[in-house]
């Protein structure tokens, strides 16, 4: 059974209105977000990862998904194998510390258990938020007329993971992008009340968009050269197609994607601005299915791969 | 590091009040009670159990929690590593389904990661309930004067890990306590308006007896001869100290602990016996420190070790 298979079966069993029938980046309860995500060694980071990082990014990837509900983060439930290595664990506590500190959220609880001896390591952390009063958005309100944003720069992390792996040349920024992603949780907060639908990018641009416009039931054109790429990326880069869809399929970039009527434009690139936060415009929702893509102008075939698929 | 000196160094984290300075069974966000527990291969179940058992237990042992705060399950966040098998990970699905039917949780949501091939299993869940209309009871709340409480009956599930692994001879409802443990949560609920503290007893009677003492700040004496043992326990045990030692700090009872003044006794005894589910008071709650021993109105030295103590 692969990943999709298992989903699908789980959903059976996900027939609580809170588990948005495991459709969305979080569940829904009352007033709170709940997500769970975990991070795997040789999935999510590499063996030789700074264990500060590796706490940081497990911090990350689930306040990533609170953000894209528009919560504020409240705290967290940590369940943590316990490495037998002193200065190992010691050194994922000042990770954690700092990571909860940085996005306003407590430890709460939690587990830790003995960790078999030389198997990879595997991290969990059940994140829980504050919904924002107008609701928390679905990745299922875009509409035909909306725009579609992301926030920051996509494809740092991409190739921040080339460059640990030794596969390209870049910057420390980069590299950083990778071990230390920044979502901007806040600012999911401020502009929820705009947006019709919301979720984060993590698994590529492309396919994070794709599941947007399938969940909403309608389509979703992206043009190519409007994704936003960082001075980093650029300068080891030819600013090309290739490039670009290679930045916008290579996932870990924890921004956010939302679909927003232009009536909002004005006001979501003032809040942006007010806060300090990247926003791009990068395509439009139409009536109709499926992902589009565009490139000054003109049809470009979709890539085989659209970001990590989770077949498992 | 080891567990407890990593613990001590995350209680410095934990300073929302919800968390209960890490020293409670969950953490309790206003009406809600939240616990996370993991489950790992080797460590909490055996490597040949059957994965629609496992399932159960890692339900069981989060619910246990819930039950021990009087808390109602809502739902549950599982953090799944899909092994590879789809046979294994279908039979998962069948006892995930099974136990969250039994307890009356929802599947909220949760994470999928491919696991590593050839490593021991390891499962993490974060349960959700709603905190009785009285207030969550803390561990920390027994009072001199108390009863002591247990519901069930003790050491049916270290009796079944030891015929499990050909250590022990004994009957099949012992071994299912090991591997279907059935925590009375509804009951939890039911008597928690009764309760000054309860927790559930999962490492051991002995020491989680001693954790609600250090808790509370008073001295608690077991009068082990008290001590509710099976028919099935007592059917291959000679019925002396040593029996009944063993089964108060083999663990895995997920059983409630509970103090409550004696002017409650009836009540306690009537709710119980209404829905089904045995009380016995095995003790007292004194002015003092510690926990105390007696066993036929003698004194009884503390076994060396109390239950699994979590030294990592």
């Amino acid at each position: 059974m692969n990943e999709a298979d298992f989903l699908a079966r789980l959903r059976g069993l996900a027939t609580h209105p809170a588990a948005r029938a495991l459709m969305d980046d979080a569940a829904v309860l009352g007033n709170l977000v709940l997500t769970h995500d975990m991070i795997v060694e040789g999935v999510h980071f590499l063996p030789d990862d700074a264990p500060e990082n590796i706490a940081w990014k497990l911090v990350a990837v689930n306040m990533s998904d609170l953000g894209a509900k528009g919560a504020t983060p409240v705290g967290v439930l940590l369940g943590y194998p316990l490495s037998g290595d002193a200065a190992w664990d010691g050194a994922f506590l000042d990770g954690l510390a700092e990571a909860l500190e940085t996005f306003g959220a407590a430890l709460l609880g939690g587990d830790t258990v003995s960790a078999p001896a030389g198997v990879p390591r595997s991290f969990g952390l059940t994140a829980i938020g504050r919904a924002p009063a107008c609701g928390a958005p679905a990745r299922s309100g875009a509409r035909p007329g909306d725009d579609i944003w992301v926030t920051g720069t996509i494809g740092d992390a991409g190739l921040g993971l080339a460059i640990r792996q030794g596969r390209a040349m870049g910057l420390g920024s980069a590299a950083d992008a990778y071990v230390r992603p920044q979502p901007p949780v806040q600012f999911g907060g401020i502009v929820a009340p705009l947006v019709h639908a919301m979720m984060d990018v993590s698994d590529g641009l492309l396919i994070d968009a794709q599941r947007m416009a399938s969940a909403s039931g309608c389509a979703i054109v992206l043009e190519v050269e409007q994704i936003p790429l960082s001075d980093a990326y650029l300068m080891f880069q030819v600013d090309a197609l290739d490039a670009r869809l290679a930045a916008a399929t290579s996932g870990d970039d924890y921004q956010l994607l939302f679909a927003a009527p232009p009536s909002q434009s004005a006001a979501i690139a003032k809040q942006a601005s007010r806060v300090g936060v990247q926003v791009t415009c990068i395509g439009q929702c139409l009536a109709g299915t499926g992902l589009v893509l565009h490139n000054r102008g003109e049809g470009v075939p979709l890539p085989a791969r659209l970001g990590y698929q989770h077949d498992a």
